[in-house]
């Protein structure tokens, strides 16, 4: 038994206070984890852009004040009432998308988007309908995907968390909470790239790379990679892609990026697989026209500014081309995890190569400026 | 050999000769086939959509003149050098989607899109680049969608034919050459729907209809067809409906035809496979809406107008569903048509039924006007 257990902690958090204003580094109390809930230290953890997303106030659903983070790994202090899956110690990774293998969803196997703590998750509360989280003047501080992984303590339901082996690297299992995770299920749940088929990935940021990795697990024999940034080139290769296209630069006079796209197909047809992983709504459209006709799939994982509306002549779905989108790859987080650790052990999921910056947590306003230089991506903390 | 083999045959045909202007009923020469091409005495033909489209001139590939007509049944008159797989007699279904077992298309178990004559068909000419019609002054007439069935003969290549049991009824016959395949296919293959599931289909005409009998026949649960024409509620339910929603008088206050799909599904989560047999885009957005979060599949059968997109939240797709879409149900005309067949004996799969009008050719301009009333399946010529 911790010498905590039971009773509030305090210590160190990132509140996020406002939209568009720093994260304020300052002592907040953490309550005792309730029933079905667990109270973890943060090991380690890593910036997303749905951190800033959220922080940038473009998030229509974005509460105030709230702990930011879900991209995490971290040991469990102490434990609510009716928990059964965890003990003091475990180390975990922090699931935004849980898995309570009880619900319809859970039961299928075809989805991952468990809907148990959904409702209570999109509210910023625990499944409850109360916050753990209170700062020093004891005003209460919204939770946020279910983790809240920039503080040095959190609380989270039973279900929102993986148990790992400890003999596995924090910083890497912390990069399986979010991004990574997204781009390899993507690639292998999602789309379920088959082997020797053409895969076209729009976006080279940590996603999309994830994606690439997937492609060469399944031993894809094209893996283009496009990004607007020229820089992303040796990043591309050095994930598995094989040929790199800047779509500012590379195209010939009357050729899109679409109409390239096929061409660089086997047989002029249009690529098997193709996911956006930038966000930004024509991509999607132009992933989609670029996929093959009569068996292409194309993966939405970007996330659209609020209202942006992906649009498609119905001429490219009728002949024969699938529209998917992913949330956390369709990776079930609590079943499949550590088949996710057997992949990166076996040598076919990188990890650490995606951590080009790691900052000590007094840092992490400069993190957010980071995730928009180009050349970053992933930036951890260690905590 | 019939006494017509290798000669020029003199037949009245229906040709279109400008967009918006009544078909005229004349005097045409059928040339004999060619290599791999056979001479087809039409049976039973039946009016469709695609046919009134191009007629109407917004069809922005449509060429004139040309003999329209592409859901039809008929009996081989004469076969060209190198045909194997028929000899004349035979009765056949024309088939607008060729199968010519040999393509990468053919050969996906995924894609009933094959290639073999897919650009010539869309240029109106036969696959050496020539047409086998001419008028009574000489004038070359274009071949429309690789059938021209408004003919008493016409010839097609032998990939776009399938051959029947004489002893099929050829106007049942002449349905599944488009609209009646291609719905029952988008519910069997398309969507492949699964027992026990939810359906809702979009528009109760021949399509829609047709799909109806598709999810019926896999057992599905929950059949709700939507239309705005109130006297299609008896034929939904003749053909397997259990639910029937007018969304221009079945809405609540607040209540949009997305939310209430939503409300009748089992637990409220949306429809497990929704299907669009309109052609409306808005109607397109809502059926991939009202499916099912996690697993649901939207199908796009209706063909939109030229120029029209369809437009979607990413979010719809990030969160599981699919959007697919599907051209003639994703049937392999040739190698499938016989199971539709023996579905229809099975009583799985209503054919005369479809059949609401029965009119003679010379009558052709007034099935177009039929097409419209609103209270029309399918107007049927026999020859
Ligand atoms: N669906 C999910 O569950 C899920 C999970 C995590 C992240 N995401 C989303 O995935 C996306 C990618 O995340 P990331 O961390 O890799 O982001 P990132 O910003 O690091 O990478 C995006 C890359 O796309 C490139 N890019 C931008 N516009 C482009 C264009 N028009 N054409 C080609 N390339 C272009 C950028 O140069 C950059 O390299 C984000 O939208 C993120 O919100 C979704
Ligand atoms: N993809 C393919 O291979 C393929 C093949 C054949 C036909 N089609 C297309 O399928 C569509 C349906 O064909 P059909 O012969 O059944 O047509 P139809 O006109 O007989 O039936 C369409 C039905 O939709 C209803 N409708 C129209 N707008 C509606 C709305 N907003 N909400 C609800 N209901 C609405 C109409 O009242 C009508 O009952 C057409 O667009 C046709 O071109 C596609
Ligand atoms: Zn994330
Ligand atoms: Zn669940
Ligand atoms: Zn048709
Ligand atoms: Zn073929």
């Amino acid at each position: 038994m911790s010498s905590t257990e039971g009773k509030p902690i305090e210590c160190l958090a990132a509140v996020a206070y406002e939209a568009n204003k720093p994260l304020v580094i300052e002592k907040i109390t953490v309550e005792p984890p309730k029933t079905h809930e667990i109270r973890v230290k943060i090991l380690d953890s890593a910036l997303c852009h749905t951190d800033a997303y959220t922080l940038s106030g473009a998030d229509p659903e974005g509460l105030f004040p709230c702990i930011l983070g879900h991209e995490a790994s971290g040991e469990v202090e102490s434990v609510g009432p009716e928990v059964t899956d965890f003990t003091p110690g475990d180390h975990v990774i922090l699931l935004y998308t849980a898995e309570c293998g009880e619900c319809s969803f859970c039961k299928s196997p075809d989805t991952n988007l468990c809907v148990a703590v959904r409702s209570t998750q999109g509210k910023g509360v625990m499944p409850d309908g109360t916050v753990r989280f209170k700062n020093s003047k004891g005003e209460p501080i919204h939770h946020f995907m279910g983790c809240s992984s920039f503080s040095e303590y959190t609380v989270v339901a039973d279900v929102s968390a993986v148990k790992i082996d400890k003999s596995f690297a924090t910083d890497k299992a912390a990069l399986l909470g979010c991004g990574v995770t997204t781009g390899y299920g993507a690639a292998l749940k999602t789309a379920n790239v088959k082997e020797g088929s053409s895969v076209a990935i729009f976006g080279a940021g940590a996603v999309g790379l994830a994606v690439a990795q997937g492609a060469k697990a399944r031993n894809a024999s094209k893996i283009i990679m496009i990004d607007t940034n020229p820089n992303k080139k040796t990043w591309a290769t050095d994930f598995g892609a094989t040929d790199f296209v800047n779509p500012l630069t590379d195209l010939k006079k009357d050729e899109t990026i679409v109409s390239k796209l096929c061409s660089m197909s086997p047989d002029g047809y249009g690529i098997d697989y193709t996911f956006d992983c930038t966000g930004n709504v024509q991509v999607m459209s132009d992933a989609l026209m670029a996929s093959r006709r009569g068996t292409g799939v194309s993966v939405i994982i970007g996330v659209a500014k609020s209202g942006e509306v992906a649009s498609i002549r119905p001429f490219f779905l009728v002949t024969g081309r699938t529209w998917k989108g992913t949330a956390y790859g369709g990776i079930k987080g609590r079943s499949e995890m550590n088949q996710l650790i057997q992949d990166h052990k076996d040598g076919k999921l990188k990890l650490s190569e995606f951590i080009t910056h790691r900052r000590k947590f007094s840092e992490i306003n400069e993190a957010f400026h980071d995730l928009h230089q180009g050349d970053c991506l992933r930036t951890t903390f260690s905590f």
